[in-house]
């Protein structure tokens, strides 16, 4: 390690970018337990269809059901908020994010075309009654609507109430690191949705023996910088997220759904224009920058991982299932 | 051309292959019209989740918002229904489908792992009021529960209800084609669901020039297939889809999602079993029955586009506006 | 159709594009023939390493052995003159170039890095004694110190003097396209080296029926374009060139090798920048522009195809076999 | 950490799998110095023309030029050995090992199509004097005769003699771990040729700070298996081979060619069949055998990293430079 952190050691160290949780706790009877939410990261403030950021995304283990990479990768461009939930409740986050982004922007399939949404998920079926489907269309729009540039609230919360890492407790985590060239400094930060590991894979710390049989589990990994960077760039930002996870631990195994996505807000690419041409500054790949931006998302997503166990309390689940705080 | 078509030239020659539709029109008032829809395609009647078919895709061109790629790829299974609808009912009929494959599996998410939903969609926002969202999850339940091994409608109907297609009314459309081999026979069935081109580039028919402002558009194309074939041979179909369009006059225009999915059910692959190994039997990629696979693919996509036009009756939509049958 | 063609109809007409042929073609004894070359193209006349242009490719078919996309793609640079050769002269070329190369820059391997060559390939092997590796080291030198901007020369030249296309003699071909906005001006040019296809499926033309027994073949497809584009966006246009051979009847058969590579002369990379930040101009993709730009591509590689044909003189190869001219 | 090693700790521990290295070392004056050579990996001591095996490989920066990767993923198949050298010797490479192969198999572009050769290298520039290109095709040739199933000599030897990994003298390396099922046992085998990482990110031991000046450099893996899987599953395994790196403090480095080939011996493809079909037996993606397998790429990648540097010593190369042994 030994990139300095930003100031909130938090995705929200990158200026403008927004975090909002929605979570939803509640006893249904012995067998089920709502035990999920919703958490939702804004690029900017403003109209994100109408000022788009640039995007890239890394498919480091395909066992996920992410929507929205198809046409992010296409056009290197990311459009809506980024909303992260659990795995049943995809479709809909992604009818209550297109309801928020319908209301924001009047002409999305009326005079101008659609827009695409990008949503990821974990599986938090082992604490949380999934078949319920509790997260309803509503909570995403609640979750936007709470997003602020305040720092982020971490562990089981948001999208992280109901995870499982590494046999303990594990839900959102984020941290940032800064990069510096010419006396001008760029922020890198990272949060991610931690669900994956085996306790006796844990790299960061002893954790006890016991095995909890969880299943292969996911992570979802943001990266967020404004460092000037294009999508090719940010594909390849989102690949390093790799190593941060590799580090805690991760093999990436067979089940489990890992799966970065990267946006720069240093460039924005507004959707009304008629002129022909678009220009961007972007750091150069040969520049030792990029080789610091790769360390800082390797560093700052190792930590978030980290962090979202720390910042995780002891949670009961269905099923009467308690997954513990781990003992970090 | 001259493979021979098989005997309904229609997808559901592929023995068990069943397609349902559900189509959604009312006017609502002088400026908004509900004219939409869902089509199901299910590769066999049994449960798809517990019976997984071998599948692969091809993102043509990525201005699309087809969920349920991502982990097609990774495991070269497909393992729901094939659901098409309009762009701003993704969300919903991902809802509509899992809450049919969780009564029909009550496993799902509860002592198993999740579920990878497949929806694929074109923008209807010409005739259709999309912001309307007139897609509710029962009406995915309902496209499934309509779908038979008969025959399949064409045109305006379904999913295709409010698309457009080289400035003309189109829609689903279906063919296949029979390949042979050793006296052993084998289908391809193609089925479209069309929304792409401009008058002017078609190259089927000499269509009216009168322009029809209509946006890019887009193609979702399915391939069925009996003959054994595993996910990178199918994902190898399925870009042949390309050349398909292609010949009817496409020039895969920026804004047209033009995505392909091709599954076989020679193969099946059961979740539940606790046995490590697995066996398949395919057809070699250098025997010339290959060839004659992916000839199959582009006779019968190119004819299915074709079909989608021919069999598309003129539909009044939105705002007043009339999308004509095409002269063909 | 409908674009109009560029002045030379020729990938020259990109301006600063060079193109230079080494054709061998030598009777060895009653079995063994030399009938093989290779082509050269440059996107500029200065240095290609100290000054790279922007590219992306695409795999049509895989079944194929270019060299050098693997770093194109990840930096999204073209820093060598592309090369076409016969499968098993690859290695020999690459050598060639890279002699070349180090001459004229005394830097790379020194005291800056290493220089990726791109080297793409068709299997003469019909026609060609390829066992025999004619192509040296020296022929390929010879071919880019033979590359001028004049109009290339076409059909049974270069690396296409021993190509097999629809059961005729194919080889090099050309062509090109104008697009046009606000008055300006932007060119796209194709260059093919054709090696693929059956008789029976040639859609350009009635060929006779009697079936030549090739192998699957091959095709290369090179894009040149002065219109300013990023590699995603050359990625974009390169995917398109399987519109084009489609239409010329093309299965894209499964022993195919068929990749294409798009590069731009409108921005260039400078190798010896120590600043951090670059810039580019390019067009919008959501801008009419694009849409016409990708037709450019479709028919300047279509009809390069069939010009490739056209130019070709029947030929004599190993065997005493001999390929015919197209009756066209 | 955990899996069980092979009995040789090496990737000949998978049975029939053979290596073979070249050397080349020589001063020519004060400023040069030859420090370089091949390293041959065969899958088995067959005709691997004749007899090819799944493989899959993964790109994990591209930053490099490894030949012959466009086949092998579309066709999921190597047919050669592969081949390990410096960045400007794929061509001589490619060169000798076609000769070899053309030597051995008669019918390889002559009666049957051509063949798909394997190259990967890295940047041994910083000792090696590279633009001299010292080895020729017959080195090539001599790697693969050299080839045994003895246990392979690792650090500055073969591919590896001039290769600078971590600021140490690096090069070859390689390690295996078993794991086990229904006791039945499956070797997982990696070899790396090193060239990456600085000083300051060993995670593995602390070096000295003192900088050495390198370039990015780049890492070469190559896993065996005896497990059956096929192409898609061979893709994941290579996959995993970044965790590995990660784990030594690998960050991936913009100028970092790290690219991973991985290959079963358990199915073979012949080449010369004219039946229609094939089968494969494999193992289940979702079986827990399969995280075991990954664990144990990441296991052996790791140390094979640290072993490569722990056999190397000393080494002085081109002006005066001298890569010192690693202190561990």
């Amino acid at each position: 390690m030994g990139l300095q952190k930003g100031k909130e050691n938090c995705i929200i160290d990158v200026e403008g970018v927004k975090v909002g949780h929605v979570t939803l706790y509640e006893r249904i009877d012995d067998e089920n337990n709502i035990c999920t939410g919703v958490t939702a990261i804004l690029p900017h403030s403003g109209n994100l269809y109408r000022k788009k950021v640039y995007a890239g995304s890394a498919v480091i283990n395909g066992f996920g059901k992410t929507a929205g990479l198809v046409q992010l990768e296409e056009l290197g461009l990311l459009e809506s908020p980024i909303m992260l939930t659990n795995t049943f409740s995809v479709g809909a986050v992604m009818q209550g994010t297109l309801q928020y982004m319908l209301e924001q922007t009047e002409e999305i399939g009326d005079t101008t075309s659609t827009i695409n949404l990008v949503v990821g998920e974990c599986n938090d079926g082992y604490l949380n009654s999934i078949r319920l489907q509790a997260v309803k269309p509503e909570h995403a729009v609640d979750a936007i609507r709470a997003a602020t540039t305040s720092p982020v609230e971490e562990g089981a919360i948001g999208a992280g109430k109901g995870m499982v890492c590494f046999g303990h407790k594990g839900g959102i985590g984020t941290a940032s690191r800064i990069v510096e060239v010419d006396n001008q400094h760029y922020t890198v930060g990272s949060l991610v949705l931690s669900n994956f590991g085996k306790r006796e894979h844990a790299l960061f710390a002893n954790l006890d023996s016991k095995k909890l049989d969880t299943p292969d589990g996911s992570i979802m990994m943001i990266i967020a910088t404004d460092a000037p960077l294009y999508d090719r760039q940010l594909r390849r930002l989102a690949k390093r997220c790799a190593i941060g996870i590799g580090r805690t631990g991760s093999n990436i195994d067979n089940g489990s759904g890992d799966i970065a996505i990267a946006f720069s807000t240093a460039n924005t690419y507004d959707h009304h224009e008629n002129k022909p041409f678009e220009s961007i500054e972007f750091i150069r790949d040969d520049h030792p920058l990029m080789n610091q931006l790769f360390q800082a998302v390797i560093e700052a997503t190792e930590e978030a991982v980290i962090r979202s166990l720390a910042f995780a309390e002891t949670t009961k689940g269905r099923k009467g299932r308690i997954v513990e705080k781990a003992p970090i």
